[in-house]
């Protein structure tokens, strides 16, 4: 039973899914697994890798699918020509997160893609409106990898209302399964962004031993703090800290941030010795609170079909949880039949 | 319409909205308003007061409506005869919540109400649930006053699974609108638990100043933390923190914990003093996340009727938003004649 909501009218898009651009997670063969199966597939723009975006942007040139290429907006900034790049490819959108769009915006609009722009709070996405943003997306504290402080609860009827249907509002943070689709739906959303499920896909870039972790988390074991990009030397602007699973590495430097900055030169090159060796018990796994509802790692397309077919159950109800003209038998059938 | 799910069903009420037992707010008052709209109010047993709960208790005697009586776990282990007290006021069920209910739980049954446990993560839902709890509430981080860490949708969905529809499941936390309730009921829950919005109701026992602090408070302005519990002596066992509205006090002490600390028999009496002379700059309003989404100080019946009113339209689905079988002009009317 499809789910048509005015995000997937926007995009062009079966389902009201999309993939959150994860740097060097969600390449090419994940953002074409999810458009393939009928939701929005956003390539990980990344830190500004020039050659791995050239990469990925070539593998992406005339899919015949809607997908789109995500940036993180302060490090754009500071390589503005990988826009170009990006536009040369032809996305249906581009996605902004985490600083001004302004400057990029003409360009998006004048190639003919759809401005997609990721906010945490009512005055960023009053920002994200005055630059043309064509969808907005609610991220809460939940998410994995970088974001701020609000919860999903809190942000999405938050932002819904300030959009005031003007333009689609997309909920991130914490969403894995289709009760989250569903649930995000009556708040007002018109779509869920998802990461870690994603990131726990066959299809993902990602180690195989980062996706069995992400499985193996339970539900509050995630964190979100500065340890991981101080560790990197990635010195992230404010509000915007990292949510990650818990591991030896950061159990040892949390409440000790400032003294593993003093020391940062000797704890990255530990860090980027470790991470290249794939040892998980220092290098980070950027994962959301959804991970407890993760425990296997299937293609992305089952993903999609997974979460649509949970969330068409939710909304068609349990004969003991919702009103009694939504779950009798005539409803349900009409819903079957949808 | 009628929502009607395990928990209205179990509670005998016909509305599956619960009043939190709020601390002096939640009076015999506001208990009846609540339970007369339909839903379930619930007094609030504070901390011991002897008098306060005799009081308020002799009013709800004899009240034709289901209602219960709520009591801070391990305020009420020290001085566990005020169980009697509140059980022969005869309620429906008593809510134990930040503490261990295995010491209550056979007079409760014994006196034949309902034990409901609030929960803040999974080993406590296995805990009440040992203990024999007929109810979970699922309680995030959003919520007003006392809670812990983990987001509600984190934390809802992680108990309904645990819970695996032995009890029903209602959800606290952030929630203050009918979208709220839908989200919570697509998540699996039974109800919800509210606080803060019944708070800004005309018949909670707040000051009129407290309440119409609420209503001016903007999403996102609300913090956890301890500053208001020390500065009242009341030394809360971990992981629970309170969360409130910002003011100058909490200001002025945030992440100068320890000094306050250091200074509590002084702190101590200029809040007890600026409390007293209903000063909000330096006494707590507590009050959650949903503030921003209140405006208005209206009666609790209104804000029931509102509620399901909203919700029943979340659930019936916009014409653009939601499945076709759900929104067609059939489906609508049944539901509205529902």
């Amino acid at each position: 039973m499809p789910i048509s909501t005015e995000l997937t009218a926007r995009l062009g898009i079966q389902h009201p899914v999309l993939l959150a651009p994860m740097d060097t997670i969600a390449g090419s063969r994940l953002v074409r697994a999810v458009s393939e199966a009928g939701g929005f597939g956003i390539l990980g723009g990344g830190y500004g890798d020039r050659d791995r975006l050239a990469a990925e942007t070539a593998k992406l040139k005339g899919f015949a699918r809607p997908f789109g290429i995500g940036f993180i907006t302060w490090s754009l900034a500071k390589r503005p020509e990988l826009l170009d790049l990006a536009l040369e490819a032809r996305p249906h959108a581009v996605m902004l997160s985490f600083g001004d769009p302004a400057p990029f915006a003409p360009s998006i609009k004048a190639a003919g893609a759809l401005l997609i722009c990721q906010v945490q709070s009512e005055d960023m996405a009053r920002q994200a409106l005055d630059c043309g943003a064509d969808i907005l997306i609610a991220q809460g504290t939940e998410a994995g990898g970088h974001g701020a402080s609000r919860t999903t609860i809190d942000i999405v009827p938050a932002v819904v209302d300030l959009a005031a249907g003007r333009v689609p509002v997309v909920a991130a943070g914490g969403i894995a399964d289709g009760r989250g689709l569903a649930a995000m739906l009556m708040l007002g959303a018109s779509g869920v962004l998802m990461g870690t499920r994603f990131y726990a896909s066959v299809e993902a870039d990602g180690a195989d031993e980062a996706k069995r972790r992400i499985c193996a988390a339970r539900s509050g074991e995630t964190v979100r703090g500065v340890v991981f990009d101080w560790s990197r030397k990635l010195m992230w602007p404010s509000p915007f800290t990292a949510r990650s699973l818990s591991n030896d590495h950061l159990r040892r430097w949390t409440g000790r941030e400032i003294e593993l900055m003093q020391r940062a030169d000797q704890i990255a090159a530990e860090y980027a010795e470790a991470k290249a060796a794939g040892n998980f018990d220092v290098a980070a796994v950027f994962a959301g609170e959804s991970a407890g509802l993760i425990h296997d790692i299937p293609p992305a397309a089952e993903i999609v079909g997974r979460i649509i077919a949970e969330a068409a159950q939710s909304l068609q109800g349990r004969r003991n949880s919702l009103p009694s003209p939504l779950v009798g038998e005539g409803g349900a059938d009409k819903v079957r039949a949808g």
